[in-house]
């Protein structure tokens, strides 16, 4: 067994849920050497977060976004800690539900993703900036 | 160190939270020569996911099924991804907040868990169908 | 690549959310012989669980205490398993929600987090006493 490590950063996108896959694949071409393994994808973030959802449908993304900010609502009487506005708190308890981290499956140097599943960034901040993702893979 | 994966399908189950562990170790029986290890375990759709969390009172699992229910609500109005039923980005959403997989330690040819500690399939979808899932295992 | 774990039990700390990366690190020296690796991190119980987060204003914390205690409300008319008290099956969801491990990449015998990022044990049960983790590291 071997592993590598690459540490990148993503192109900065607006707030909200946005497909990676292509982008973080594009930074990890040793993947294509494993037979077997596991890609670990960490972000160094605490608020914003990945996760694995629905690849082809723009409107899932749009809905995840709406969803939580329902279900986090942006109102700074909730919190304490508001220094930094409205989206601050929020993002940090946005980033907790979702993870700051996937494992998935690698073979036949590819994901072993099912058809529908993509890698997205959840970007919590209204200026979220250019993220930093460190990508590990073990196997053979 | 090596690794072994193995994919495979579980038997299909009904809407809801249903306790897998016996059935995942069934198809995983190289775990036994683990001396210390890391299980994978991933499931490869959008509108299901896996937790761990209490085996024993089934009533657990019921509460589960209504927590989500409540919290991430039937109503089409609010989403707008609805193509395959009112189940759909419910589904999706619920997926994300419990994952898309599970990590759990491996000592002595067995699951370093908790005594109260089993394998969930959360079923988002009325009509899910069989799942696929992918366990690999690391370790020595 | 080399794999080593240890178990060990963190100090108990009352009902909410708390930083242990500290705590955490103190059980693991060795992580300091890994060139390049990951760190697994479980927690062998139902009603805590771990995650990432901010690790510097304690109100984070605070924060994170209350709005789960909003969105997962401790009113056993809600539930069914309730034998241990208000504070059980809210336990078990939250801790769901939030996940029982953590997977972190390590680089020059080091978390390689980043710079506002911390290790949190979520205790979500009233009483919870001292809870029991697993550390498993793999890497070169």
């Amino acid at each position: 067994m071997r592993i590598i490590q690459k540490s990148f950063t993503l192109n900065p996108r607006p707030r909200g849920f946005h497909l990676i896959t292509d982008e973080v694949l594009g930074h990890i071409p040793e993947l294509a050497e494993f037979e077997i393994g596991l890609l670990y994808l960490f972000i160094k973030h605490t608020s914003a977060s990945l996760t694995i959802n629905e690849n082809a449908d723009p409107t899932v993304r749009q809905d995840f976004e709406s969803f939580f900010n329902r279900t986090v609502p942006e109102n700074n009487n909730l919190y304490k800690h508001t220094l930094e506005g409205t989206d601050d708190m929020t993002s940090h308890i946005k980033s907790s539900l979702l993870g700051a981290s996937v494992s998935i499956p690698v073979n036949s140097g590819k994901l072993l993703t099912g058809t529908w599943q993509g890698i997205y960034l959840c970007e919590h901040r209204n200026h979220g900036g250019a993220r930093k993702l460190v990508a590990t893979l073990t196997g053979n």
